[in-house]
């Protein structure tokens, strides 16, 4: 096996590991919390399903890719829950170690590719990245409404809280962002959200 | 919500099912086993990541697609191990009943686009369609590897098995079969796959 393809096969099998990383959501039908491989899956798919959602014109295939390797830093960086305000001060350095170690397995083109997928979806300016994050949004809260509001009433947290992240799906897709306020005010209704 | 978007997200809803899915083979680190969506994601980041070994042309982000979506059906057909002979009988007839309630939640157009994808892959005719499976054999070998040949020992399989489907990885990718072999002999020769 030549060098190169050791090295791909060494990033194949390092990655494997976020499986292990688990999220504060969890699965339909009051499941087990999600691992962000399974997050990225989905979250991926939903991308190319509501593709003509987007507010721009976006390269579906660029979308589905950060999708599917937006938080692989968080093998060595860990998960940070977005109403975790501590964590979220030390999350960025956490983050650039980590993506300078796991992308390193890579040949050195890969490397950079990956990385430049990777800091363009952080950087949040690109009509592909503003709709993976749409995405990276809308996807844990259909799940999260499908059991109530279960993750919310259990973190205690607001609506407040709850649009400061959602109102940004706005910037990549309008109409997911009007079905993202239908489903908080239907939960804030049903006393599952404190306003 | 319009009644298309509403039929859209009903289908991201039941997708989630796919991660109760379990497969027989384990995650590294002698973990727990893997399911379906943890599967997918994974072999969708190989394909990307090992394009340039394909044996044709293919267009990736296809290529992608149909690893992504390939066992949505095992959410009411189950998995099938590649080596169960008795259950291998009737996959074909379960996963085509899950095919049709699955999809069919699907806006019709979306319903006939995903059915088309699957249904490639399925078919093993296109470069597409013969690069995924490369994927989709070489992404648990990888695991399994990793783990001394764990899932081989448990199952009792022998070399001539485990060639009777790797072998087809060659369809895809010259390359990726050359690694897959090095990798079976050397399972062979420590002991963990019966010749």
């Amino acid at each position: 096996m030549n060098e190169r393809l050791k090295k791909q096969l060494e990033f194949a099998l390092e990655i494997d590991k976020e499986k292990n990383i688990f999220r504060q959501t969890h699965l339909s039908g009051h499941g087990r919390r999600e691992n962000d491989a399974e997050h990225a899956w989905h979250m991926a798919i939903m991308a190319y399903l509501l593709r003509e959602h987007a507010n721009e014109k976006v390269d579906i295939a660029k979308v589905i890719l950060m999708c599917l390797i937006h938080d692989i830093v968080e093998i060595d960086a860990g998960d940070t829950y977005a109403y975790d305000d501590e964590n979220l001060k030390t999350q960025k350095e956490r983050e650039d170690a980590a993506k300078e170690r796991i992308f390193s397995l890579l040949p050195e083109d890969q490397k950079a590719e990956f990385i430049a997928l990777f800091d363009e979806f952080e950087e949040y300016q690109t009509a592909e990245s503003k709709f993976a994050h749409s995405l990276d949004n809308l996807q844990p809260l259909i799940l999260n409404d499908s059991n109530g509001g279960s993750d919310w009433k259990e973190h205690g947290v607001n609506a407040a809280q709850i649009y400061r992240r959602h109102n940004l799906t706005k910037l990549g897709s309008d109409t997911l962002f009007e079905a993202t306020d239908q489903i908080i005010q239907e939960n804030i209704r049903r006393g599952s959200l404190k306003e």
